[in-house]
């Protein structure tokens, strides 16, 4: 393969599947494949995969249709099939060619059904195994350029929330849809893909992952606003909430709570600390105001190719924070009924050990009248 | 399982299981598990399954944290796993309980392979098989209320491109994605999910699956759109092509060639007839007028819960068109370096044997200046 950041994400890989004693690595579009040679196709019913076998130099199968596309990844060995051509025999022509033993076989954990079947059918006697959680521990640690994509999506991210937020009163007697479209907009024009986000006002705020609706902005409401989209396949997360009009004594004081967790959790995401004692430090701040039954989840997650990925920042989980870490932290308290309050950042370990909290927008209370 | 559209569905499938020597069906979330309840989650890493097996109730296994969303499928048997308990062990004693037989499983043939491993292992002695294939046969024919849904949703999609085009010269100096961004938020305010699309200008639009990027609109070039998104699960596809300024007397040549294929298209798209006759008869058209090296694809594709599915109308389709059949007629010129022109509708076959063009924004050539 070419010279590239991707050489000693493969190397490692191999190294992995050596010590594992697998013998070859089958990878169909997914995050596992964005992650060890940078390709985002989305899978379709034409069998691609990446193969990698420790002591042979890997290589693509696909359709001859997508040639121009796998030869701009950083891979230099291809073999084509033509509609109306079996993939499968071609596989395993090519696997024999190589040498390639295939006593233990990994795939990835996405890999459909419509390939698994024909791949334990070409290989009866081979024993099957799930490749992913072999990738995981690589792609915990991000390298340079997988940090360079991360900064630069969540300050697209800022800028499209920025850019609604902008507009103020505009959104009295609009809908949770409505701003979820001009989100979404704004955030493609940025260049951010796959748009999403949970938009909440007033009471929906207090359910975690209510789903946007109808519900009208107006004056005397919170806006609760958590949204992402990818950046050269990297994923961007963020929460802020608002209110419309002059809140109560009650909204100001769980909003104050809130985000004295959000930064005490920040404060404890130093590389040496474990990622449980992110959680402890933002739930300690909660705990000790009294809302403690009113934060129901994890304080945060591991985020890069996929928007949920790694080790949690949450009760239990000892893993070391190290360099290359990235995680969200998003506290928040929801008061059944009457409305939520959640501040996710996402944050970033930098290869000096240094943290770096990726979202800027503002998170001190802003009150639109 | 509750009475409705979903009942006949799901008797015909445990028909074609029977006849096909299947003793269960495992349907994990896909366009499969919403035809066949309506249950349109996206999958994730928590095992959940619709279970088929003729001469037993179906049954729903899932995760406890989707109890609220399952019990609102036409399904009423249900088992819940909470999170930390193995979900193919209560798949197992769940199967024994029913006495339902697995001497060969069908899957759904974008199961996971994170799922299929896990099954193949739960029943090492059986024999796997994709399922897919058997429901297909079933989607063809849409029912009354996929029928509606489409309908709905090809308004809808209509309404989304006139609003864009409606801004008329606004345009020039705008980019393809710029396009993408307004048409996708427009979607998304009229109920469309999953917005998507290719914006071609000029010469981009003679490549079929151009990817929209940075080109200007600009006076004196074309400008493709081919765009789709979901309504209740069910897809919209169209394409229409403009032009900026006074075109040239060989684009009004190509466009009139196209529009006329497409409406020869449509004309063959008659209960009776082969899907062929439809790509015969707007091929036909193109090959007269000197244009058959340009029109390099087939002239529709099934539509459905998928965009893509069920038999094309292309050369050799014998497929008779009958009631429920759903599917585009997109016949397109390309001229490579110059300009491509593309008219695409989706019709369908009507209980009553008419044939509906859903989609109804005007194709004649349009000049924007």
């Amino acid at each position: 393969m070419k010279e590239s950041a991707f050489t000693p994400r493969v190397e490692n890989m191999n190294n992995i599947l050596k010590k594992e004693g697998i013998d070859c690595f089958f990878v169909t579009p997914s995050s596992d494949m964005k992650y060890l040679c940078g390709y985002s196709i989305k899978g379709d019913e034409r069998f691609l995969a990446l193969v990698l076998a420790p002591g042979h130099e890997p290589f693509i199968i696909a359709n001859i249709l997508y040639e121009l596309q796998v030869t701009e990844t950083p891979i230099t060995e291809f073999t084509y099939w033509p509609d109306g051509e079996d993939p499968f025999a071609l596989l395993k022509t090519e696997m024999e060619k190589r040498g390639i033993a295939h006593d233990t076989i990994a795939v990835d954990s996405s890999m459909p059904a419509l390939f698994t079947l024909q791949l334990t059918s070409l290989y009866p006697d081979a024993e099957f195994v799930n490749g992913s959680p072999l990738v995981q521990p690589l792609r915990i640690y991000k390298d340079r350029q997988e940090m360079d994509c991360m900064i630069e999506a969540t300050a697209k991210a800022d800028i499209a929330l920025k850019k609604c937020m902008d507009k103020g009163l505009y959104w009295i007697g609009k809908t949770e849809s409505d701003f979820m479209a001009e989100l979404a907009y704004e955030m493609t024009c940025l260049g951010l893909a796959a748009p999403g986000a949970t938009v909440a006002v007033g009471a929906n705020a207090a359910v975690p992952h209510h789903n946007t609706g109808n519900t009208v902005i107006e004056m005397g409401k919170c806006l609760l606003i958590d949204f992402g989209g990818t950046y050269k396949n990297y994923s961007t997360d963020m929460t802020r909430t608002y209110h419309f009009g002059e809140p109560s004594a009650k909204f100001r004081e769980v909003y104050q709570v809130v985000l004295e967790a959000n930064l005490a959790g920040e404060e404890a995401a130093k590389a040496g600390n474990e990622l449980q004692d992110v959680d402890r430090a933002a739930r300690d701040v909660i705990e000790k105001a009294g809302y403690g039954e009113y934060f129901i989840h994890r304080t945060g997650h591991g985020i890069g190719i996929d928007c949920h990925e790694g080790p949690s920042a949450g009760a239990g989980e000892t893993t070391i924070i190290r360099p290359g870490m990235a995680f969200s932290c998003e506290p928040g308290i929801y008061l059944p009924g009457e409305f939520g309050v959640r501040i996710e950042d996402q944050v970033l370990i930098e290869e000096d050990g240094s943290t770096k909290v990726l979202h800027k927008l503002p998170k001190e209370l802003t009150v639109i009248k």
